[in-house]
């Protein structure tokens, strides 16, 4: 950050923008009955290699609606993740539903079934097991450094497990080869005053600053409140003097702004 | 339940279904900044009540988006619950985004306008908080027992703010005045035998009690491992006695049932 931000902001060079959909696939979600724990871990990953998450969804286990759902993100999408339902049970469908929604047939994957072969002991590995190796033809396994399910990649849809430590094992494998566009940077300025004092204020600044996102947070804790102002962009100088300008017009309305600095 | 559950089940007289969507409206929550609390708060209190919440999304603060989603899903579904962007600042554009999907005026609500002149002093309630009051032509207030600013419901669309407490206070004021079909009721069944072995057979049980819903969740927890099977559905002999075959069939395999009570 420099004493000396412009008046007029330069000109930013349009950003790369890689966009991502996660489908979080599961009944157990939508009853209330499990919290899902994996989305606010994929949106930090992805944008740790520059891709933005436009959109997550909560579906059903339902063929019907995850086939018409990943039919339709995956065409709006860079990149589209599933989590959950692809276990052994009845109710994992989740791979014949991709196959369905890719027009291809479910078929057993070699490399899988050799893994399932490894792991389980002779006479246990049964049909229902050896679902597991099944995928999507054409598709491509995800090395599971934790347990001996593969998920796996067909086109743009990442194929993972819903149990998350399993999940994040797949993903924190497979991130590095995503190919990202400019990664969104970001910088937080808290401080007492109410929103509705900033507003009018704030507002002249996003429209100053339109490659900047100023997005403003109210907070509430231990019958203290304020707001945190968080700005998003790709332009790490831009941000700064973004930043600064806002730092500067909680000061002239009375606040003291505290910084914090992030990604994300 | 009974020793005596049928052989062969009688037939269940089909529930009545209310369905819901849940849109959660922000780019923190996209951005991983947030982690959404919401979601599993609404999905229980609506099956208290007997909505069955059958989609969420997760959307950015974005008006073609937030008027495409709202649009759409409010055809789809009995009710539709969203969550933020109802404050005061630039980023708050949910309010005239409804509007814009019901293709109706914002106007200015006189009690919602009074309840936030009774909140602030003489001076304090500028244009941007007045914007708090700007509700869809046609909208209802929602009672909010928390801070000054209402949610409104319109049609079939529920209005709500983003920080957690406050959504739950207008909330748990208005479910019991939502309009529910048959409660789905939950029952759980634990055992530390493996998915795989318990497969099979679990998909014959699913296929002779098909208006029972079977999940199997694997667990890992303390170098310990297992699966927890949830039964949900709305007749509550028809689930006792499908638990009761989920309990007959882990002790046949050797595993030790552990029942488990609930809703949802």
């Amino acid at each position: 950050m420099t004493q000396s931000a412009p008046e007029t902001p330069r000109t930013a060079a349009p950003p790369r923008i890689v966009t991502a959909c996660v489908l979080i696939i599961g009944n157990e979600i939508l009853s209330g009955r499990t919290a899902d724990e994996n989305l606010a871990f994929l949106a930090r990953g992805l944008n740790e290699v520059g891709i933005r998450l436009r959109e997550a969804r909560v579906i059903p286990d339902l063929a019907e609606v995850i086939i018409d759902t990943v039919d339709e993100v995956r065409r709006r999408f860079d990149y589209v993740f599933t989590t959950g339902g692809i276990g052994p049970t009845h109710d994992d469908i989740t791979a014949q539903c991709i196959a369905d929604a890719f027009g291809v047939p479910l078929v057993l994957h070699p490399d899988a079934k050799r893994l399932l072969e490894t792991h389980y002991l002779p006479g246990q590995l049964n049909a229902a097991r050896l679902r597991m190796a099944m995928v999507p033809q054409g598709a491509a396994l995800l090395p599971n450094p934790i347990s001996r399910a593969p998920g796996f990649q067909i086109g743009n849809v990442y194929v993972l497990p819903g149990v998350p430590n399993i999940m994040r094992g797949i993903f924190e494998q497979l991130k590095y080869r995503l190919a990202g566009g400019d990664k969104v940077l970001s910088r937080s300025v808290s401080c007492a005053l109410g929103e509705g004092t900033l507003a009018a204020d704030l507002a002249a600044l996003q429209e100053r600053w339109p490659d900047i996102e100023i997005g403003s947070y109210p907070y509430f804790r231990r019958g203290d409140f304020g707001v945190t102002l968080v700005l998003r962009g790709t332009d790490r100088e831009r941000l700064a003097a973004a930043t600064e300008a806002v730092t500067a017009l909680i000061r002239a309305l009375g606040g003291e702004p505290q910084e914090g600095l992030g990604e994300g």
